[in-house]
C-alpha cells in the first residue's frame, strides 16, 4: 500500500462513474415498469385503484427505507471521529447496492420475456438486500475505504441474490423478514471479510475506536428508528391481510421483550452494574432479527416474546464474552459487534422459524395456510418437511456467506482500493474534509489531523 | 438510602427479568390474535384484504410509535448530562409499559371468553397508555432510578386502564386523542409523584439541571417529531373515513396556530426579548394536546386554530409564571414542565371537548353523528348531556390521577429502588458507563465523574 | 438600523399575534371541510371508507411533513452557531406559511360558493408551498430576523399561489413534484432576495459561516430524511394508482444515481480528493428535484437514473464553480447554496419534463394518458404542444420569481424588521437565549456572546 493510496481524487470518481453508467445501461436494456407502475398496462386491467400494491406496501417501504439510511447510518455514528464516514459511506454504499440489487434480484426472481419488471415490492427487496451489505459494513467499520465498500457491495449483492434464490425458490423456504437471507448472511459474510482484512497493528488506532457522549446519542437515533420500524421490516413483503398484520404485531412484542432482557443483562454483566450503551444500542434490536423468519407464522405474541427475550440475552452475552474471543482467538475485529446483533440472533431466528414451521397444523392456520406455507396447504409436503427445508436453508446460508466472504475479502484486500493504514483507522479525516469539533477548537484539532494525514498522502 | 443503593448490578436484572417473565406467562394464558391477525379466523370470513384494519391504522400506529420512542425520548435530552437516561430510560419504561398496557387495557375493554384479542388497535392503545407514563416520567426526570420508573409504570398503567374504562365505557365520554385519559392523567399523576418525591436539597444538582447547545438541538428532534406526527396521534383510533381525516386536519391547524402563539409569547416573556428554547420545545406542542378530545368532532379548522392559539399562550405563561410557584410554594419540582405542556392544555382540551360535544347538532353531523356521538345519534341522550359526561370525565380523571399519584409516589419513595442522592441528580454516570464529552477531554471528565460516583457506590 | 433593533420583545409578539389572528378570522369566514372531512357530507354519499382520500394520501403527507420540518430544518443546522435559528425559524416560518398557503391556494384553485374546501390534499399543497419559502430561507440563512422571514413568507406564498395558478390552471402544465413551482421558484426568488439584502461587510461574520463536526452530523439528519422521503414528495398529489406508484419509483432511482454522481464529483473537485460534506448534504438531493416534473410521466427508471446522474454532476459543479461567481460577481451571498440544490436542478427538471411530455405517445401511455396529460388524452392538443406549455411555464416561473424576489427583497430591507448587523450574522444568540457549548465551557462562551450582543442591544 503506497502512502498516497488513500487519496480518492481519481479512484472514487472513476469507480462511481463506471458503476453508475453500467447500471444505467443495464437498466435501459433490462428493466421495465411492472403492470402496477405502467400507465398503459395498469389501465388495461379492470380493477380499483386500491388494488394497486402501492397502497399495501408503500408505507412499509418507507419505514424500511428509514431503517436502511437513518437506522444503519446513525447506528454506526457511535465512534467519536467516524460519524461522517458512518452516515456517508452507508449512504453511498446503499445508493449503489439498491440499484444493483434491483438487477440481481430481478434476474434471479424471474425475467419476463427477457425483462425485469419492477414495482414497490422490488424496491423493498432491493432495500432488504442493501441491509445485508450494511450489516457486513458494520463488521469492517472504520477500516475500509469507500471503494472497498463498493466492491464488497458489488459481490455481496450478487451472492445475496444467489442465496435468496436457492432458499426461497429452489428450497421453498420462508423468510419474510430475512433472519437467514439478510441477517445471518450479512453477518457471517462480514465477519469472514473482517477476518481476511485482519489488522495486527490496529492497536495504533485504538484510542479512536470508542465513543464520546454525543456520538452515543447520535447512535441512539439509529437504534430507535431501527427498533420502531422493525415491525414494518418483517411485514413488508408478507401476504396482504392477516399476514402483514400478524407479522408486525409479533415483531412488536418480540422487540419489547428483548428490550427488558437487554437492560437486565447489561446491568448484570457490565462494569459496576452500570448500563452499557453498546448493549442498549445493539442488543435491544435482536428481537427484531430473531422474529425475522417466524414472524409471519402463527408464532403468537407469547411465542414472540419468548424469542425476543432469548435474543436479548444471547446478544448481550455475545458482546460480553464472545466478541473478545472472536477478536483474540479468531482474529475477527468486528467493529460494531454484528455477530451479536445479526449473527447469533439470525441463527436463533432461523431455528425458531424451522420449529414453528414444523409444528404448523391446518387446525391453527385454516384457509390461511396457503399464504404462509403454500406447499403444505396444497398437500405437496408435510409441515415437518417444511421445517427441514428451513433448517437446510440456514446451513446453505452459512455456507454461502462464509465462502463468499472469504473470496470477497481477498478481493477487497487488493492494495489498489485505498484502505487506511493501521494508524489512521476509525478516522474521518482520511476521506473527508473535517471541521473542528467545536468553535474555537477548530484550528487545534484540524492541525493535528492534517499533520497526521499529510504525512500519509504527501 | 445506603450509599451503594444506586448500584443496579442485581436489582435491575431481577426486576426486568421478573416483570418480563410474568408478562410472558400472562400473555401465554390470556392473549390471542384477534380475527384480523389470526390466519384461520381471517380466512374464514368473506372480505377483501383492504378490509383489514391494518391498512387503516398501521401508518398512524407507526407515527404514534415514533412519538413515543423518538418524540418523548429525545424531547427529554435537553439536559446536558442526562441524554443517555432520557432516551434510554424512556426506551426501557416504554418497552415494559406497552406490554403491560396490552394486558390491562385488554382486561378492562372486554375479554372474549376469558381471552384478550389483540391487533393493531391494541398496539396503538398500548402506545397511548405508554405515552401517559412517559409524561409522568417528564415530571420526575433526572431524579429517579430505572427501577422506580418501572414501578411507576406498573401502577400507572393499571390506573390508566381503570380511568380509561370509567371514561370511555362507563361514562360514555369521547376522548380519541386523550386530552383527558393521556395528557391530563399523565401530567397530574406525575406532578403528585414529583411532590411526594420532593427533594429539599436538589439545589446541589442545580448546575446539571440545564442544557448545553447541542443537547437543545437533540431535544428539538423530539419536539419536531412530536409536532409533525400529532395529527396521526389524535386520529389513530377514530372511526374510519371522514373521522380520521377530519381529526388529522383539525390537529394540523391547531398546532400551526399554537406555534405562532408560542413564538410570540416566548419573545414577550423571556429575557431581553430573546426566544427561550424551553418554550419552543414544549409550548409549541400544546396545540396537539388541546385538540385531543375535540379533534374528532366538527370543531372546524377555525375552531382548532383558536384552541391551538390559546393553548400556546397558556403553556408559555405556565412556564413563565406557574412553574416557579409550583416549585417554591407547592414543592413540585417538575423537571420538564409537564404541567405546562400536558396539564393545562389537557384541561383546556377537555373543556373544549365538553363544549363542542354539547353544541353538536344533527344539522352539522348528519349521518356522521353515529361515529362521533353514538348515544346522541341513537337518541338515548341529548348532545348537552354528552357535554356533561365530558365534564364529569375531566373531574374523574383529575381525581384518579391525584389520588393514584399520591399512593404510587409513596411506593416509589421506598428506599430499595436505588434513587440517586440529591448531589447527583440529572447525571447519567450514576446508572451508565459514560464516555467523555469530546475526544481528548475524555479522561478529565470521566475522572471527575468517576470520583463522584465512586464515593457513592463504594 | 438602530442598535436595539434586533430586540424582539415587542416586535415579534405583535407580528405573530396579528398574523395569527388575521388567519383565524379568515379561516372562520372562508374555510370549510371538504366532503371527505365533513361528517355530514361524507355520510351523505354512497361509498366505502377506503374511498376517502385520506388513505391514499395521508402516508405521503406525513413524509412530506417530515421533509418540511425535519428535512429543511436540520439540513440548515450545519452552521456552528445557528442551529437554534435553523430549526427554530424554519419551524416558525413553516407554521405560518402552511396556514397562509391554505388560504391563498384555496383562493386560486377554485372557491366553492365563496368557501375554500379543504382536506388532506390541501394540507399537502400547503406543505409544498411552504417548502418553496424554506428554500428561499436557505439563501438568506443567518442574515435575517424572524420577522423578515415572516414577511417574506407572507408575500412569497402569495406569489407562489399566483405562479402555480398560471402554470397548472391557465397554462395546463404538469408539475406534480414541483421542479418549477416549488424548486425553481423558491430558489430564484430567494437568490434575488439575497441579492437585494447584499451585505458588503459580511466578512466580519465569516468565522461563524462554517460548520463544526457535530453540526455537520445534525445536518445529515436533514439530508437523509429529505432523500428518503423525496419519492413520497413527488408522488404525493399525483393521480391514484399507477401514477403515485410510478412517480415514487422514478424518484427512488433518480436519487440513487444522483448519489453516486455526487460522491464521484465531490472527490474529483474537492481539496486533496477528500469528500466535502457540503456536496453530500446538498447535491445528493438534486436527483429528487430534477425528477419533480417528469417523475409522474413514463420517464422509466432508466430515464430517471440519467436525470439523477446529471443533476448530481451539475449540482456539485455549481457548488464548486458557480457559487463563488454568484458571490463575487453578482453579489449573491447564497448561504446554503440553494442555487445548486434547487435552482439548477429545478431548471433541469423543468426541461426534462418538457421533453418527456413532448415525446408522450398513446402507445406508451394507453388509457393512462388521461391521468398524466388530460388535454392530450382528450385530443385537444398534441403532446408536442404539452411540451411547449411546460417550457413556457419554466419561463413564467423564472419571471415571477425574479421580479417577485426583487420587490419582496426591498420590502424586507426596511429597517424596522430587526435584521442582525454584519458583525453578528450566523449567530443564534442575537435572537435566542443560548447555553454554552459544553458543560464547564458554558460560562466562558456565554460571556463572550453576551458581551457582543449587549453592545448591540443596550
Amino acid at each position: 500500500m503506497t502512502e498516497a493510496s488513500t487519496n480518492m481524487r481519481l479512484k472514487l470518481p472513476i469507480v462511481c462513474f463506471i458503476l453508475q453508467i453500467i447500471l444505467i445501461i443495464l437498466f435501459g436494456v433490462l428493466v421495465e415498469y411492472d403492470y402496477e407502475t405502467d400507465a398503459k398496462k395498469w389501465h388495461n386491467k379492470n380493477h380499483t385503484d386500491y388494488d394497486n400494491d402501492f397502497y399495501y406496501r408503500y408505507p412499509s417501504f418507507q419505514d424500511v427505507h428509514v431503517m436502511i439510511f437513518i437506522g444503519f447510518g446513525f447506528l454506526m455514528t457511535f465512534l467519536q471521529r467516524y460519524g461522517f464516514s458512518s452516515v456517508g459511506f452507508n449512504f453511498l454504499t446503499a445508493a449503489f447496492a439498491l440499484q444493483w440489487a434491483t438487477l440481481m434480484q430481478g434476474f434471479f426472481h424471474g425475467m419476463h420475456g427477457g425483462k425485469i419488471h419492477i414495482g414497490v415490492e422490488s424496491m423493498i427487496n432491493a432495500d432488504f438486500c442493501t441491509g445485508s451489505v450494511l450489516i457486513s459494513f458494520g463488521a469492517v467499520l472504520g477500516k475500509t475505504s469507500p471503494i472497498q465498500l463498493l466492491v464488497m457491495a458489488l459481490f455481496e449483492v450478487t451472492l445475496f441474490a444467489v442465496n435468496e434464490f436457492i432458499l426461497l425458490s429452489a428450497l421453498g423456504a420462508r423468510d419474510a423478514g430475512g433472519s437467514m437471507t439478510i441477517h445471518t448472511f450479512g453477518a457471517y459474510f462480514g465477519l469472514v471479510v473482517a477476518r481476511v482484512l485482519y489488522r495486527p497493528n490496529l492497536d495504533k488506532s485504538k484510542h479512536r475506536n470508542s465513543s464520546v457522549y454525543h456520538s452515543d446519542l447520535f447512535a441512539m437515533i439509529g437504534t430507535v428508528f431501527l427498533w420502531m420500524f422493525w415491525p414494518s421490516f418483517n411485514s413488508a413483503i408478507t401476504a396482504h391481510g392477516d399476514d402483514q398484520h400478524r407479522t408486525a404485531m409479533n415483531t412488536y412484542y418480540s422487540l419489547a421483550a428483548c428490550t427488558l432482557a437487554t437492560y437486565g443483562m447489561s446491568a448484570l454483566t457490565a462494569h459496576d452494574g452500570k448500563l452499557d450503551m453498546v448493549h442498549i444500542q445493539n442488543a435491544a434490536l435482536a428481537g427484531g432479527v430473531a422474529a425475522g423468519t417466524a414472524g409471519e407464522m402463527m408464532l403468537t405474541p407469547f411465542g414472540s416474546m419468548i424469542v425476543g427475550f432469548l435474543a436479548g440475552i444471547i446478544s448481550v452475552l455475545g458482546f460480553k464474552f464472545l466478541s473478545p474471543i472472536l477478536e483474540e482467538k479468531l482474529k475477527i475485529q468486528d467493529t460494531c459487534g454484528v455477530h451479536n446483533l445479526h449473527g447469533l440472533p439470525g441463527i436463533l431466528g432461523a431455528i425458531v422459524g424451522a420449529v414453528t414451521a414444523a409444528l404448523a397444523t391446518s387446525d391453527t392456520y385454516g384457509e390461511g395456510m396457503g399464504d404462509v406455507f403454500p406447499d403444505v396447504a396444497s398437500g405437496d409436503i408435510e409441515a415437518s418437511f417444511q421445517g427441514v427445508r428451513q433448517a437446510i436453508s440456514l446451513a446453505v446460508t452459512l455456507g454461502i456467506a462464509l465462502l463468499g466472504g472469504l473470496i470477497v475479502g481477498f478481493i477487497m484486500k487488493l492494495p489498489v482500493f485505498g484502505a487506511p493504514p493501521d494508524t489512521i483507522c476509525y478516522e474521518d479525516s482520511v476521506y473527508w474534509e473535517v471541521p473542528g469539533a467545536e468553535e474555537g477548537h477548530e484550528d487545534q484539532l484540524t492541525t493535528v489531523m492534517s499533520a497526521e494525514t499529510e504525512k500519509l498522502n504527501s
